[in-house]
């Protein structure tokens, strides 16, 4: 069955259409049938289709929340570029655990990679809109993982790389850092190994999770200056409550955990049986590999590492206080 | 009621003795019938009680855990000084949650802050002792806090004060890391508001505690060095499950909890009005401040901030890819 939830609406994040992927089989295993990838455009595509830039997701996003990079004067002008902006698989949007029937509904949900992701973003890009070059593959975060992919999968097809806040592999720390992101939401019995049947049954889970994320995601400074004021919260528990509570609360509890565990095992050296040089060495895109100076999820010294295994890279780490979450700093300088 | 726990033993943590603080009124309101401060010595104090150095614990430890400090060829050699090693409140051997009878059982236990059991040791070393002087107090972590607390209220008391991998004052995020960790004890639905009847019931509690102090406590760099290999472990999963999950299984989840509000109550700015730096000013020891490089807890940037206040005193950090846990990677040294 199931679970309907109103969260994932035209309304919340469109508009966004859907691409028929079909009986889309995983690279690790099991198939999702009648899967269907979620993406918004923004711009026009050129008769040459050259202007074409592709933008996917972070953890917990949709298109919506990349589309606010999205617009005259701000990082990308839909004016000059064909912007199209992904939603993962398992996002909520797109095929996932609730809004699949059987055989893959709710804890039946296979598991999805990263690479997954980017061979059905292939297929929107080549089969819907004839595109056989990208001008530009960015995202943060999981959507830093996303690029790398696609600049490590679809060499040829890359011209640039800007993964922002990510890594191409995840290291040791993160794996467990994602693996207690995910035991948070089914510490909650109301998870009941993911067969809940009221969309926020989980809110006990979601919360520990937002808190979690608060805790990891931010800086010690982003607190001690106590930065929230900045974004309209009068206390630090305010500022847990009313966004980071309230972040995850809407959200799909099965969907989060298929991103999560897609996140954990996101590794482009699949491509070279676990040689990241090589892997990272079949780049030719131009990259900009820009992580977040204190980000206490990805360092800038975890990016440094893969900065230097790639071929055209130049690292450029972006200062700010909000750490993981400086694309948000970002967006208020916007 | 009172839940029997073997785990908090003289035969794993002893020998130690108690002092009776008979009915002990707490800084932040409420008291403890029939206190009890369980503590050990080692060595012999000398005719003129001028040789004793005071080594409280840390979270989720006991005297015992400091024990493996002191001897011959250790850091503290006891033919030379007589070591005092209390247990602070609530750690499971002192006074308790789990081992006080009504009215201040289990989730009726009262809060207790750092300036409680500083109290407590005070008391135990002048009226049981006769001790006027401490060469030297130390403490990793929670002991930090103690020394820190220890400093700034009896600073006539006080010669040398080594706090290490700790602060006088927890920042924001601290605050925030803590309130998690007790969250997820209080996650798992056997915790029953404190007042589960089995002594090892909030299993999964107790599990993801151990999994978030894994991930918080140690370096990205000891997990992409695999790094637990040096103590015996043969993967991230064992030493998970072989260290973590062990390491907190035994315990009490309300004696954790205690330790923990604890914990994030301390501050030495109660003593000045939340003045930080008079409190600090008020140090006369010479301080040894010694934060661990790397420490994601307890960060050196946070530590130097407070030697900065601090009018005698050294910083002193210690390098190790163990974080947090360097006092373990110290042991390993000894």
């Amino acid at each position: 069955m199931t679970i309907a939830n109103e969260f994932y609406s035209q309304q919340n994040h469109g508009p966004f259409e859907y691409f028929e992927l079909g009986d889309f089989a995983l690279e690790r295993g099991g198939r999702i049938p009648a899967c269907r990838l979620a993406y918004t455009t923004l711009g026009t595509l050129n008769a040459r289709k050259d202007n074409a830039i592709l933008f996917p997701h972070m953890f917990s996003g949709t298109s919506k929340h990349m589309q606010m990079y999205v617009g005259a004067g701000l990082a990308i002008d839909p004016a000059r570029y064909f912007v199209v902006l992904p939603n993962m698989l398992g996002n909520g949007l797109s095929s996932s655990p609730h809004n699949s029937p059987a055989p893959v509904a709710m804890g039946d949900f296979p598991e999805v990679i990263i690479g997954d992701d980017v061979r059905a973003q292939y297929r929107l890009l080549t089969e819907r809109f004839g595109i056989e070059k990208l001008e530009l593959v960015l995202g943060w975060s999981m959507g830093a993982q996303q690029t790398f992919e696609w600049a490590v999968r679809y060499p040829a097809m890359v011209r640039r790389a800007a993964p922002i806040g990510g890594t191409a592999r995840g290291t040791a720390h993160n794996h467990l850092f994602v693996a207690n992101a995910m035991a948070m939401i089914k510490s909650d019995p109301a998870w009941a190994g993911g067969a809940y049947r009221e969309p926020h049954a989980v809110s006990a889970g979601l919360r520990l999770l937002g808190h979690f994320f608060a805790q990891s995601g931010l800086t010690k400074e982003f607190y001690a200056r106590e930065q929230w004021r900045e974004i309209g919260f009068n206390s630090q528990d305010e500022f847990l409550a009313g966004f980071w509570e309230a972040w995850f609360a809407p959200m799909d509890p099965n969907a989060l955990l298929s991103l999560l565990r897609k996140w954990q095992l996101a590794d482009v050296a699949r491509h070279t049986g676990g040689d990241l040089k090589a892997a990272l060495g079949r780049i030719s895109a131009v990259v900009f590999n820009m992580p977040f100076a204190q980000d206490m999820m990805f360092t800038v010294d975890e990016c440094r590492a893969e900065h230097e295994l790639t071929p055209r890279s130049t690292l450029r780490p972006i200062p700010t206080v909000w750490g993981h979450f400086g694309m948000l700093g970002l967006a208020a300088e916007d």
